[in-house]
């Protein structure tokens, strides 16, 4: 195998699995150009009333065209209450289909299950982002194929420019009528978003919605067009919503969280960037939630409001909204049941899609209007490299969502972590692997300091003499390491088991095979 | 030049302009296939935030490329009140640039003024329907090529199967802001739906939102998605939102056309079509208001609800939906200034574009959901073709509108229209061209009687002994002509000055030059 190294110095496949690689050259150094992937021209051929609905899998696998090797592709957004992806494999599986590849925005522990059909051959690999047991199944080497991990915003650049070509789209939808027009916001299952199925529906060679809630045409709001689909498989059940739920939904009462949560608070408003109409990007975690709240203890003290915010959407957030203090949550993916129910009832609560939020090769995106972005991570390194991906063992354990774009997009992107986690430190000379480089990321912040990137002189200026805790990363580095121990270095083999794309589509990094 | 007959017989060119054409082969017999149009990868090159706007025209022509016989698009949501259409194409030509393509959705009177820029060379000719003094010029022959008239559904699958293609998109918008989302309910110059642009928005090479009214990000609803969107030029104004009105928005008093729209409420109730849940389609005419109350009372007196309409709204429409008579009015076009405010602030008022209500190149459009729709005509023949084009001296003075999708969609379609007009009858042995054909047309409604088309023996046998003045269309054209004459075949030169596309893209008519 040939390898390159790319522009952070990581040693990356010129080839892999018969397709040719493009090493990363830097955040913003992609020249775009070609053109999208071809699409089809669809037909109405027939006269009168259109009906798509299908009531039994064996219908639907009559009316598709089905073959080894071909790609199915799911969205995530009932996350660990999803019942579609196992039922969907398994059953292409007993059909006898081989080498299938499983093209999901995410998989989690729901999905544990899938392991069994890699290792008898039903799914060669996985293009998508792995939470669970596939990802460690992933890690020892079990896929034929190395996994291919996107951003949101990657995965429907991949989608729309031909790089991730989908032979099925499965999207589960809590409300879709027999045209085909679905949404995620009503019937028992409702979850939320359902823009992360976009790119599918619009690309895909052939789109099923299934739903088990159909309703009377028209299908309102119509967030994935019927136009766009071609049939809709009417079951029991499609998951179980209230799984949506990412970690917790109340506040952390950690002391560490807290504190984390308070400095990077006092950073935003240090820094100039807690002013009328700013606007934000805050995750589902612990420390992200706290940051949440406590930004907008501070709007309400100043009499601040911001004109949006991006991003998972949680109650926390809707709260805000509420209060007035945020004028719309634009919302591509709800974390808990209170955001699903604002996004069906507040029309400033807005859905949007990956396209708009985050895609790369198109005339801007919504990240590039965040003031700021509070995101989380595994590691850092001391060139503000940022991994969210691995473990310090190695092992591939989380998918990107839409880290990479939001850090790449955001005027400020600050990453939030605790100095360790169970004696491993945050801190590393070089990250295990490498899911956004440092040059996106301006700020660190741990419970023992903040560290700004050099990069970032104007943001030193503002915050210094304001009472802030201000390191560098080599001084922060050695505080923890002082504490922890510097941690061994995984038992890695050389083949590449998953590619980590950055959002243009080169490749950043790759996932080494973790040997036992 | 080569002509072929179509299977209406009538004789069209094998090839015009350079460019071969398709001649009409029959309602549902295109075979669809191939791919759509080519679009480019756009692309974020820099970070930071994103500001497309430019505040003079000056400074917008220096940042797009410009070049004689471009095609330059508009949409007609402001209708006779658009100040952009002839703003644009003036100034361009003052720039000189020669044999501009003119493609917008609609011109109205109120573009009268490009007649000028016809004669000077520097407009060649237009690709879109014309309603005016456009369409005389372009009747006598005025313009350098054949003009292309396209329905609402065959100009989206025309502008998306690459048969248009759009050099600058000029997309009039009521509300913006710095990204380039836009509306059309927002603002001193709201005009409703802003849906038409939308395949200009997503296939033309240049995008440039217009607008009077630029508010802070995120302009919401993103009815035009900014991701799609080049550039955004400020004015003083878009237009005049007043002049949206087709028409009249009164009751017609006419006792013909009362009589015929109570004519077409009997025949759809006899038919069983009016029952609940069902569909409808009415247009903004005279006729088509007094149709859509006449039903609504129907539906009142009998408990009847309606799952949906389609099609261009008005203030009549919309007080049905908050009578709780119609679910859903899905809306591609604002008729009135009530149907606008209807829009804006109720949920089941929904938007929709012309690729959802009218596109054959998808997977089904709405208006195959339609049961029934009411449409006007200029002309209407034995063979139940209907003209809505040309008037019986063959000038050119309509567009076709959302004709001819709603009518080869719709499960029925009546032609409503007075039996004589000035002494002209509406009734011919053949109409002078052809929008639509008989095929798809079920019922024509005149105030002498009701003639059902023979394909349609089931909708006969419905009505027959329900007291209708059931009649056949010979014997309707003996007694108008009776009354009328038979009024001179119009003078016609062989050039055909324009074609009249099917929604498939093939000719199923052309105009020909009036002789003076």
């Amino acid at each position: 195998m040939q390898w390159v190294e790319n522009a952070l110095g990581r040693r990356v496949p010129a080839e892999l699995d018969g397709r040719r690689l493009k090493p990363f050259k830097g955040a913003f150094q992609d020249q775009g150009g070609g053109v999208m992937a071809q699409r089809l021209v669809p037909l109405t051929t027939t006269p009168g009333r259109i009906d798509k609905v299908v009531r039994s899998w064996d219908d639907l696998w009559k009316r598709l065209s089905l073959r080894d090797g071909m790609t199915v592709s799911f969205h995530h957004h009932l996350r660990n209450g999803d019942f579609l992806v196992n039922e969907t494999m398994r059953r292409l599986a007993d059909l006898g289909l081989k080498n299938l590849v499983v093209a999901p925005s995410a998989l989690f522990p729901v999905h544990d299950g899938l392991v069994d059909l890699i290792k008898s051959g039903a799914i060669s690999h996985v293009e998508g982002s792995m939470n669970g047991q596939v990802g460690v199944a992933c890690s020892k080497g079990l896929m034929k194929k190395a996994a291919v991990l996107r951003s949101h915003g990657g995965r429907y650049r991949a989608i729309q420019d031909g790089d991730l070509k989908i032979d099925l789209a499965v999207i589960a939808a809590p409300a879709a009528d027999c045209f085909g027009n679905a949404n995620g916001v009503l019937g028992k299952s409702a979850f939320g978003p359902i823009g992360i199925a976009l790119a599918d529906s619009l690309f895909a060679d052939q789109v099923v919605v299934v739903t088990d809630n159909l309703i009377p045409f028209p299908c309102v709001p119509m967030s994935i067009s019927g136009l766009n689909v071609d049939h809709v498989l009417t079951v029991d059940s499609i998951g179980d919503p209230t799984k949506i739920v990412s970690g917790t939904t109340k506040l952390t009462r950690s002391p560490t969280q807290l504190n984390i949560a308070d400095l990077a608070t006092r950073f935003v408003e240090a820094a100039g960037i807690l002013r009328e109409g700013f606007s934000f990007q805050g995750g589902a975690g612990g420390i992200s939630l706290a940051f949440t709240q406590f930004l907008g203890e501070r709007m309400a003290a100043r009499g601040i409001k911001a004109s949006f915010s991006v991003g998972g959407t949680t109650g926390i957030l809707v709260d805000l909204m509420k209060r007035g203090l945020i004028n719309y949550v634009t919302d591509g993916q709800s974390f808990d049941l209170a955001a699903v129910e604002s996004l069906r009832d507040n029309p400033r609560h807005v859905e949007i899609d990956p396209f708009i939020s985050y895609c790369q090769h198109a005339r801007g995106c919504f990240a590039h209007m965040v003031d700021v972005a509070v995101l989380g991570a595994t590691e850092i390194d001391l060139d503000f490299n940022v991994n969210v991906n691995t473990h310090s063992d190695g092992l591939l354990l989380h998918g990107i969502g839409g880290f990479a774009d939001a850090a790449a997009g955001a005027g400020c992107t600050i990453i939030t972590a605790p100095s360790f986690r169970k004696r491993i430190p945050i801190l590393r000379e070089k990250v295990t692997t490498v899911t956004a480089p440092g040059e996106v990321i301006d700020v660190v912040v741990t419970e023992r300091g903040i560290a700004i990137n050099p990069r970032r002189q104007d943001l030193l200026e503002k915050v210094k003499g304001r009472g802030l805790p201000l390191v560098t990363l080599p001084q922060l580095m050695d505080q923890i390491h002082a504490l922890t121990g510097i941690p061994d270095a995984p038992r890695l083999g050389d083949r590449p088991v998953a590619l980590i794309e950055w959002r243009d589509g080169s490749v950043i990094d790759v996932v080494r095979q973790v040997l036992d």
